[in-house]
């Protein structure tokens, strides 16, 4: 991709956060540049930015951009943080962030404004090297779950676009393309914003892989008829329980996927487990406006006024996921003792340890 | 409704069949007047008139315009009945046309055109009259499986405008609405086309319905949070095995209110029944352009040439449909020996007779 989905500018271009407007690829690739934060929190809201790993530099970003600014830090923090609920990888990034600025103008009896507003853009940028590293270890991992011949199918974005790196599942996928096991990418269109349609079809044409797209309700059909070898999907919260959160459909793939004894896999760097979050019941789930669903591409579809039941994400519960895949390791089963053990980076995620896969894959 | 689906008209406006464009609604009310057979043909591959049972009138009338302009009645039915390969009611209704042309012709030896023309005529405002009866017959009995304070979740468009009433799942909606037992009707908005969030919303607006669309992919949280009391849906083609042809969609609800324990149930005129065509597997599903996925109101979404599966319908297996509602009697359960009799119209359908659904509704 020539243009970063997220780049930070420094004096005199900045300071500032310039994002490539997801909303108009892939017809379009503009940038918008945010010199202000809330500029950034509406660029969020928005979803200019978007997905969960890059909502989480994002946020971090958004931090530094206030110190550098000498906004009210905490404020901005704040209202960063509540741009958008269901991402856990949000306020992880923006509180990383803030941690790093207090610390520093603790520590720091000259001028400490200067030096906070240094060591927060030091930890945004870092947030987003974690993320890259994080991408390229998931796609490593997960590529021992993609069999030779594997016809994928995806649903929503995880590519680039959401990432420091090359993304959650869409790592895994370019993975298995580069080791010649892929044979087909299937792509939910993801309604009712399309960003399989927009930008995972985008990313996939950028990267040469074999790909088609489809309705979602279309993927039922597609696992009937045996087309369909594993499910990878990213997750904007898991919660301690591995009920995971992620864009809407991805729970009715994962029934799907179960009727018809296919692997339904979930990729997410580990900052997307929150477990302060104790099970599915307690995620909250994000609403959108209804024209998201009743108008297309700014034309009305629907009757004027036509309710809508539009909610951004859905619950898939753990008995249904296969295995989630980090980059420290791979649980499965999924459940509160394998997710635990990954979240806190403890134990021996690659070693023979119960709950943690190592080598046998069991679909 | 104001205009009509479908109109037939004689001379001197005539002979043409007045179609009310259903790929404009419902931003315009506009009428597509078919004066020749090619023309009806275009129509009916546009989807300008849809719906399994109306294609059933539009087909007999497709005959009686060649009939009343003297074309090559056979060779026109022939091509009537291959615009689209699916809904078996499309052919059903040019044969029975074209049989009744072809027996008023052998039975007049003064002017036999002109009668065999007047006979197809009059032949095809029959199958339109017994399609209006078929849908307060099914509207009857759909009602006794809908329970009060009903939730009902509903996929793609199956009132007046497929058919020559109140048509099918659509009408037992509106009986239950009219019985006070109507609490929600869900409608899946149905990509590619949009029948469910422009034509169902549509005629719930038009009938007062309390109603709202949604994303196709978001019916499974919304039967995850219990806020769905049964599934009802149309059909295209039902196999003599029970299996159910259908809008793209359809069999991943059912699937997803197998997960979630909902009644699912279809609602189909017993002239949907196939029993030429033993099973699921034996239905030919029609595959449409790619465009209607990578474009939305002819605005390019995807990359330009980007590859998309599009079947319009999918298959439904018996195991999964908790019944299916005609106007001759309900099968529970769905399989051969219900359905043969039903598509029979023998037996006593009506009357305690095993596998005949009578007053024991079980969900």
């Amino acid at each position: 991709m020539r243009t970063p989905a997220l780049r930070w500018l420094d004096p005199p271009e900045g300071p500032a956060v310039a994002l490539l407007d997801q909303t108009r690829l892939p017809a379009v690739e503009a940038v918008v540049t945010c010199a202000d934060v809330p500029s950034l929190v509406d660029a969020i809201r928005r979803l200019v930015v978007r997905g969960a790993p890059m909502l989480g530099v994002a946020g971090a970003f958004g931090v530094a951009l206030a110190a550098c600014r000498g906004d009210d830090v905490a404020a901005a923090a704040a209202a960063i943080e509540g741009a958008r609920p269901t991402a856990v990888n949000l306020g992880g990034g923006v509180r990383r962030a803030l941690a790093a600025y207090q610390q520093a103008r603790q520590d720091h009896d000259h001028d400490p404004e200067r030096a906070a507003a240094a060591a927060v853009v030091a930890e945004a940028r870092s947030i987003a090297a974690q993320d890259a590293a994080a991408s390229a270890a998931m796609a490593r991992r997960g590529l021992a779950l993609v069999p030779p011949g594997a016809r994928v199918l995806t649903h929503c974005n995880t590519g680039a676009l959401v990432s420091g790196g090359e993304g959650t599942a869409f790592a895994v996928i370019l993975a298995a393309h580069r080791a010649g096991r892929l044979a087909q990418l299937w792509i939910d269109e993801t309604r009712p914003l399309l960003q399989g349609a927009r930008l995972t079809a985008y990313e996939a044409r950028k990267a040469g892989l074999p790909h088609a797209v489809l309705a979602d309700s279309a993927a039922a059909s597609l696992l009937a008829a045996g087309e369909v070898d594993i499910v990878l999907t990213g997750a904007d919260r898991i919660a301690a329980d591995g009920s995971v959160a992620n864009k809407v459909g991805t729970y009715g793939l994962a029934v799907l996927a179960r009727h018809h004894q296919v692997p339904f896999v979930v990729v997410a760097p580990v900052s997307t487990i929150d477990l302060a979050t104790p099970d599915g019941a307690a995620i909250e789930v994000e609403c959108r406006p209804p024209e998201e669903v009743t108008s297309l591409a700014d034309v009305p579809v629907a009757p004027a006024g036509t309710a809508a039941y539009n909610p951004a994400f859905d619950v898939t519960p753990p008995a249904l996921i296969t295995a989630i895949v980090t980059e420290r390791g791979i649980a499965q089963p999924v459940g509160a003792g394998t997710l635990r053990v990954l979240a806190a980076g403890s134990g021996r995620p690659d070693g023979p340890r119960a709950g943690i896969y190592v080598e046998r894959w069991v679909p």
